[in-house]
């Protein structure tokens, strides 16, 4: 199985659904069942009733106060028998797509297959999770990715026990969500006139262009069934609204955001915007996040609340009157505590919602707001940076969670954006930075792989870079350390794509 | 709805789902009882247990010897109790995809909704299709369509009461099926190098390329997987395997097939190839066509199996002395009578299995075979000719079957391959000819729409061409010519592209 369950003890004899095969749960795991119900009824064929006092075999669900805690849970195989037992309905979530994956790869097609006999190993397996946030980023402001391919993504994230979506909504060139306040975020940011293609590039001169208009954008309704596809399968969905910076596509919609702007358009290449990317520092700016975000607080129950918060080009503050003189009034030492200010404001917000702020880690800069999160991409610096002030953080570095880099140096690779990140990089990866002390490393909540997509324009190609590099990525996030093992897992690995070829995901070959 | 049943008698009151609902059903309806319990389950969150003796209202599934044959059905709504009998279970399939539009188009989302009450207005419905031959057609060669999709477009075509789905699965520019005994058709014929971009020309020197390489096929198990779920939803899946021109890709992965060819390679260009796209005429290829279509046979149930047969340039065969060696010792007079007695061949092949050939209209060049069937895709005199020689004939008139074309004129919409089928030209169209009496127009099964993917590059491309173009064409297949009216089509439409919204289909928005 991927990832590894933490203690596996074989034992004789398989286990076999079949015709009689029924589910049972007591009333409070009674839609885990039918869940369970729909899942292993498609390939099989079988009708599996729930409850049903006749049947030769059955699956079991049952909470277990003495069970492992943290998500956990135990799996008991016999030959009549197959039994989840966990502290709570999340546990029993998680020993269900364990279970699934204990019977032949076929079980994930979605008609009945004939020829196959349904049965799993016996086995006792203990099982619980290394970390709490176990995530997957994905951004659908460079291309947008269906609302259909949004939930085949959190099927995936669910099959890998990952438990939070990381959905990057809004950047320079697009803005995805529905504000029903401010209309023209989608009228207008949504959409974009062209495309940049790669090879990247630095030099405006060589960029080509695709010639086609891009965009979409999610309703409300598509967000809503989204949060609700996601929670039923334990998922959080952590939105990120972009700001101060990356928000040329809301400026685009609403030049006064701006710093001097009249008018711009929503970006069309990669890269960061000179001008027309940063929002000002009026209350008018304030005013508007604050409408925006209470929309975004009604549409996600999510605790943290991304604010984004990289790689703001400060020479827009330092070139508009205005925010000089607000840097002024405020008494602030320069733009990096008037970017601290700005963050700071929303930390507040959000708290006094009972939310909490993450942020990339340039919220450092300037002083970090008092109850952040800091999410650490630039390297593990800014994570253990923010962890030894006592600060939580979700580990996010380049190297090896950036999965926008090559898969491997050869010439077939589609276009990338750069950089080297290989399965066993991924695999190899510890979220734990070495120079926290452990009342410190308490602090790093778990790590995320991040999917930039500037160069992948369509969801199979997203899918061609997150698999199996994600399996990698989920076995480092559940499984304890000591069971990490590349060649045990590249075996396991060959197995488990069956799986996602039967779901038909676009994987990455394996290199033989 | 779309398609409009025949007969709807509008009743007082309304019929609510809710948590006390269950679903009724004889033993042999079970699997449609659950069927219908998977797809109202998502979006209410509620479970309708099937036959349980308690429960508040009641969906009632019910075969009828006295009701409407020919996969009709009559759906009953009152209060409690909302009934559909039918003579077959097609019939009741049919009746759930009505009963279900009855309800909010949130009833096709995928996870629960809040704030919906999920009544459906009480009626009597009397329901039977006008045509039994009602279909969609898809070429995966020109472009690979994953196999999510092709269940994706199953559902839709199941929910516009369409069954039958051509699968146009080899071409010039790929092969897309696994054939066990011929491995290189995908290894190599899958497979191409390029892709030439629109808009389309004729002159070589001014075709663009995409500069990347293009492919994929479906396994075996994929297939089974597509024709069981089809099947599930009663429709039929009909293979199409090209001969003997538009073979390209099958020549490319195995030259001694062509005419005097040693090596050619897949196609990356839109139009008729002059050169190696024309399979030869030994006795070689006839048995290696055997192979092919024997394991064809045991991958698709599909009464009718489709051998192309269209658009053959002769000049490979005029040029071949080996082909004209053939056409010579055959004592035939010309080209067209040697890929008459091509087609012959595997008609008779065919029908000494129990299977029925279908080609294009060109099979009627030369002499039709005894048993064919035509598609009549140059307009409709192919079809009157062959009904009138007492041949079955499907419907395919490029005018205004032929998806392909622009829906639109005007300078916004994506590069077309050509022509202009607009949705009211669609909405218009009489499939049976009037240059046939009525013995002769009991000939035409049906029709089709033909999605031909040159320029749709992608399956979100597909959809922006197929709909809502299709749902107009499923109504002139379903419904009763009497019921025709364009306006109140637009009407329902515009509540009917809620449901698509909902389903996450990229269509085409209505002009207003």
């Amino acid at each position: 199985m991927i990832p590894i369950p933490a203690k596996v003890i074989p034992r004789e004899g398989t286990f076999t659904l079949d015709a009689g095969t029924s589910i049972h749960a007591s009333e409070e795991l009674r839609v885990l069942a039918e869940s369970l119900r729909d899942t292993l009824r498609p390939a099989t064929g079988f009708p599996f009733p729930i409850n049903s006092a006749t049947g030769t075999s059955r699956v079991e669900l049952a909470l277990d106060a003495r069970a492992q805690g943290n998500d956990g849970y135990a799996l008991s195989i016999r030959p009549q028998v197959a039994r989840i037992a966990a502290f709570s309905p999340v546990g029993v979530f998680q020993g269900m797509q364990t279970l699934r994956q204990l019977f032949p790869a076929a079980i994930y097609r979605r008609a009945p297959v004939s020829g196959v006999t349904w049965t799993a190993p016996c086995a006792d397996i203990a099982d619980v999770p290394r970390f709490g946030w176990r995530g997957c980023h994905v951004d659908v402001a460079r291309h947008f990715m269906p609302k259909e391919w949004i939930l085949k993504h959190l099927d995936l994230l669910a099959m890998h026990k990952l438990n939070v979506f990381h959905w990057h909504l809004t950047d320079d060139q697009g803005w995805r969500l529905e504000i029903k306040r401010y209309p023209k975020l989608t009228e207008v940011g949504a959409w974009r006139s062209d495309t940049m293609l790669g090879p990247p590039t630095k030099d405006p001169a060589k960029r080509r262009f695709t010639g086609k208009p891009h965009g979409g954008f999610y309703t409300q309704d598509d967000v809503r069934e989204v949060v609700r596809y996601a929670a039923d399968r334990f998922i959080t969905v952590v939105p990120e609204i972009e700001m101060p910076g990356h928000s040329r596509a809301a400026i685009a919609a609403y030049p006064d955001l701006g710093n001097d702007i009249d008018k711009t358009a929503v970006g069309t290449w990669w890269g960061i915007y000179d001008k027309g990317a940063v929002f000002g520092v009026d209350d008018k700016v304030f005013r508007f996040l604050e409408g925006v975000l209470e929309e975004v607080l009604e549409l996600f129950p999510s605790t943290f609340i991304h604010v984004g918060g990289d790689e703001v080009r400060k020479n827009e503050w330092r070139e508009s009157k205005a925010a000089q003189t607000r840097l002024k009034s405020l008494g602030l030492k320069d733009e990096d505590a008037l970017q601290s200010w700005f963050i700071k404001h929303f930390d507040t917000w959000l708290a006094a919602k009972g939310r909490r702020l993450v942020g990339w880690d340039e919220i450092l800069e300037g002083g970090l707001a008092a109850g952040a999160t800091v999410m650490s991409w630039r390297g593990e610096d800014g994570g253990v940076a923010a962890a030894k002030a006592g600060h939580d953080v979700v580990m996010a570095p380049q190297k090896p969670t950036y999965f926008d880099h090559y898969q491997a140096k050869n010439d077939r690779e589609p276009i990338a954006i750069g950089g080297h990140n290989s399965l066993s990089d991924v695999y190899a990866y510890e979220p734990v930075p070495r120079a926290l002390k452990a009342a410190e490393a308490a602090h790093v909540l778990g790590a995320q792989a991040q999917l930039w997509t500037e160069f992948m324009p369509d969801p199979r190609h997203v899918e061609y870079m997150t698999w199996p590099r994600l399996c990698a990525m989920a076995e480092v996030l559940w499984s304890p350390t000591e069971t990490r093992n590349y060649d045990g897992f590249k075996a396991r690995l060959r197995m488990h794509l069956e799986r996602l070829r039967a779901l038909d995901v676009n994987f990455r070959p394996l290199d033989e």
